[in-house]
Formats: C-alpha cells, structure tokens, sequence
C-alpha cells in the first residue's frame, strides 16, 4: 500500500518535495497544508487537496496521513511546529540550527513517544548525508582528519548581506571551494586550514542607478565577518543577466576524510554532491527518509530519531531480500 | 568497557584487522586464530595470543571474546567458518561473492539465531561501503543511473592472468578508470556504458630470459574475457623494479549516481576511495562494523545482518548524545 504524505509549508522546500514525491512509487501527497490562504497556493500536481495547517487538528485529517513532512523554517516555524505536530503524526523535517539539535531533539522526542509516533529531524544533506560521511568516514578510519568544503553554492545569507550594501540593485552570492586547498585535505596535510582558507566568494551584483562601481566593490570586499578574511570578487551585471543565469539554486560541497591505516599509508574517502537544486536535493532526501519514518512508525519504534539511528535499507523501497540478492 | 576481538585468519587482511584495532580505542585484540601452526605467526603486537581455529571451541576462550573478525577467504573458509563459528560467537566477516551472498546470509542467520548471537557479513567497501552509497542515492533520487568504477587498482585475479603467460616471470595488472566515462556518467548520459568501456587495463611485466616481448605483449592484449575488450597496455619492467614500485596493494573506485529532481535538473552524487591499501582498508571497514555488532548482540538483537540493516551512529565510538551535540 502506497505510503499518504502530506506536505507542511508551501515553499521551495515544500514544492521539491511534490516534485520528489511524483518520482517515488511506493509514497504519494495527500494534502499541502499552509498558513496561508489555500487559494494562493497552486500546486504543481493539479488534483491535489490544499488546507489550513490547523486542518491538521482534525481526527479525520489524521486518519488519512502516514507520514507528514515539515518544509518549514528552522528558526521560527520548526521549533513550535516540530514537537506539536509530532504529538499526532509521524513527521520528517530539516531542522539545521546546528547547536540547537540537542534542545530541539528533545522537545520533539517527548512528544513522539507521548504521541506513539516517529519523528526524524535534521535530514537533508548538512545536517543530513554530510553527517553520515563524516561519521562513517571517522569511524572507519578513527586517526585521521575530515574537512567539508561547500559550493560551488548560492549563499543565501552572503546574498544578503550583499544586497543591503548601498548602491546594490539586486545580487546573488556563490561560495566556491578552493582547489588547493582540497587537494592539501586529500593528502593528509590539510589540519589548519581555516574556513576562509577554504572557500572563495563570487559576488554577482546588479548597481542601482547611479551608484559608484569601485565604491560599491570597496563596501562588499572589506565587509567584516562576511567578505574580509576572504578571496572575494565582484563581477557586475544587468538585471537581464542576473534573472537569466542566477535564478537557479545550485549547492553542493564535498565530505573529505584522510586516515593512515599503518604508518605512512594514508586513504581517502570522497562524498561529494553536485547538486542543480539545492531545495529539491533536499527535498528528495526528506522524502526518503518519510518511507523510512513510516516503517519504523508502524514497527512501534517511535520517538524523535536522527539520520545517525536510520539503517540505510530503511530509506529504500526495495525489501532486505532484494537487497542482499541484488546490490550488495 | 573495551570489546575484546578475536582475529580469525591471519593473511593480509587479519593483520590488517590487527592494525586497525590498535588504531581504536574502545576495541582490543584478544587473540589470533589460525589454521597454521601458531609457532609460525608472528604477530606485530607482541603479546597477543595465538592460537589454533580449534581452540574457538573452548568455553574458556568463548568467555573471554565479544566478537570474532572472520578473515578467511570467500570461496573455502568462509562458507564454512561463518556459519559455525556464528553458532557461538558473534562475528564479523567480508563475504564478497556477490551471487552467494542470499544462500550465505541463510546459514549464517540460522547459526546466529540458533546461537543468540549477531552477525554481520559482506563488510568491506564492495560489498560494503559502496552498496551502502548505491543504496543512499537511489533511494534519494530513485530516477537516476548509477555506475560504479573501480581502481587504481590492483586487480588479483587479472595479475594471475598475466603471470600464466609463456614468457612472462612476474607481472601485476592494475584496473584504471577511464575519465571520459566518469565525466559522461556524471552528467547523466553514461547509462549505456559497458564495464569495459568504463576501465583500462595496465600490466607490469618481467620478462622471462630468453622470452619475446612482443609475443608475450600480444598474446596479453588478446587474451579472451580478460584483455581482448579492454584498452590495454603492457610495460615491460626489471624485476627489481617490480619489487620497489609494485608491492603495494592500492585500491579504490568511485560510485556516481545522477539523477533529475524535475525537468532536466540533474544532481549528482559522488562516493571515492583511494586506498593506499585496499586489505587495510577492508579491515578498517570489518572493525568498524565489530563496534556495531556487539553493541547489537548486546542489545539482544541477533541473526544475521547486511550493512544496509546497521544503523550508521552504531558504528561509531561516540553516544547518540555526542553525535547529535557535535556533529550534525
């Protein structure tokens, strides 16, 4: 029996997840539920019901729903939706407020096991697939280093902060992962690098009317905290070209672990995404691990659980037989 | 408490088992077991106890164990060794024939629930940590193509091959993979490619005295199912050269797995390994996964399992507590 999604939150995140969940065969959507008014929202799967979040209260509404997932932000929306929605149904989200997870964990675990429910959080690919790397990578090879490199990628806070500078019509931000740097990590001689050893920044800004090039690129490259310590440049554009070549979300980065197995022989272990859409990738991770909630729900394992507590023959449709007979 | 782990076979891969437990701090070696004499091993860390397989028998050393690393080979000791010794011991072991592995996961899971005990078989990296990639990335994007390539690589059983020729008086044979097919794979278009048209083929030959170069290179590159459909090449080297340059045992490969999450959005994922020393690595890889599997048999959870059934946090020396706080 095909597995009932419902979606909460009709973003980015939550229209990757549509997209995901029509390319799984065993789990399909059942409902978008939002805080905004359902008439604004047009799903890409026309037939499909759209409802209030607070529809999500009714015992009905309930009954029709496997497994929720929480396309919400981590910062206003997750933190009160996460435990609440966890009393009644098994849910997935991407929490990622990193030094927040311990908290939230538990604040969603007690409402999972009041509710008899499964809850996995932080899924996604940072918190999420990168995690499991560097855990698998450090426990196979426990005397070594791990560095994770991020981009080439769509910085939404860096485009930000860009596009407050004054003078900035419009601009996009790219944190791009510097080559050497990697390659001193594969070697095993990357301990020191810095974060800023490690990236560069590619700032793509559109000015506003009459405004000073060279001021604008001063603003942006001395920026404290954000542009300074790095390699940065600024490359201007039209709003044409912006629109044209920077309304894509790309994101991606690479997990990078080197150990010695005896003195002087060192390996290397290599997880690297490439990824066009960051917020569908994610999207796809989140509804991998609904099948897997929904198994472990209906087995009577219930709680609040992390990527780190998922068997990864959970997240597939096929069964252990046809794994062990076919893959490994 | 530390675990306390039996080394079973002492080849390449049990020494390796030793060297990568000296490199845990949660596990120890206990004792090797071999089916030679134990006078003639030699073990690196001196004070370990050796002794014969059929000492494993005893109550007394069955005490004094937690979990056995099965290092016996694929074809004649494990099919034997896994089953029985799974009937008193939990164990680990790299069962690796792939079209066996359902009729040996049956022995060994009736051995293991007769003995109450846990354990885990095809641990390695292929099977192992590339079936578990396989596995995470098709669940993730479930439209997609995934190809595995292996090398640089020393490949045992082509190095055999090279050596039966007349004329040949030592040589090795190293898999390499072809970079056009990695780059065609990783933009989504190289699902027709065959293994051959994936990998090349480098032999390092010592020619025998008196023998014809070029007879000996041709009767290489023509050899049926092993050459004649690969790219080819033969280099002639001294013996002492093959000695200084060639004793090592590296390995590795990479699974690419690409796929849409809408229209033409491809993402891709990258899974490498470059192993100084694929026998080490392996080991490293089967003590891992010891953690794993007497925290399982501790928990009561016996039989058998694949890796695609442990959870990851399992295997590392870290608390879910301390995973979540640090790493996520």
């Amino acid at each position: 029996m095909s597995i009932r999604v419902g979606i909460v939150g009709y973003g980015n995140l939550g229209r990757g997840v549509e997209q995901a969940l029509a390319r799984q065969q065993d789990l399909h959507l059942v409902g978008i539920y939002t805080r905004r008014d359902p008439l604004d929202v047009t799903p890409a799967s026309g037939d499909v019901h759209v409802g209030r979040v607070d529809e999500l209260a009714d015992e009905d509404t309930r009954a029709g729903i496997d497994v929720l997932v929480l396309c919400g932000g981590s910062r206003l929306d997750l933190p009160e939706q996460g435990p609440e929605l966890a009393r009644s149904y098994t849910t997935v989200d991407s929490f990622d407020t990193h030094a927040r997870i311990p908290e939230y964990f538990a604040a969603v675990d007690a409402a999972a096991r009041a509710g008899n429910t499964t809850a996995i959080i932080s899924v996604g690919w940072d918190p999420g697939l990168f995690s499991l790397n560097r855990v698998y990578a450090q426990s196979v090879l426990p005397q070594g280093t791990t560095a994770t490199f991020w981009g080439k990628g769509l910085s939404q806070g860096h485009s930000d902060a860009v596009r407050r500078v004054p003078g900035v019509a419009a601009g996009v931000q790219y944190t791009v992962p510097n080559e050497e740097a990697i390659a001193r990590v594969r070697a095993g001689t990357g301990a020191d690098l810095a974060t800023r050893d490690k990236h560069t920044r590619h700032c793509y800004v559109v000015l506003a009317d009459g405004a000073d090039a060279e001021e604008v690129r001063s603003a942006i490259v001395t920026m404290p905290d954000y542009f300074a310590d790095y390699d940065t440049t600024v490359t201007f554009i039209s709003a044409e070209e912006l629109r044209r070549d920077h309304s894509a979300m790309p994101h991606g980065g690479v997990v990078i672990h080197s150990g010695e197995t005896s003195p002087g022989t060192v390996n290397s272990i290599e997880y690297r995404l490439t990824l066009a859409s960051n917020p569908e990738f994610t999207a796809s991770v989140l509804v991998a691990y609904a099948r897997a909630a929904h198994r472990l729900s209906s087995a009577g394992e219930h709680g609040a659980k992390t990527v780190y507590d998922i068997a990864p023959g959970l997240l597939s449709p096929r069964s252990p037989e046809q794994l062990r007979a076919g893959e490994l």
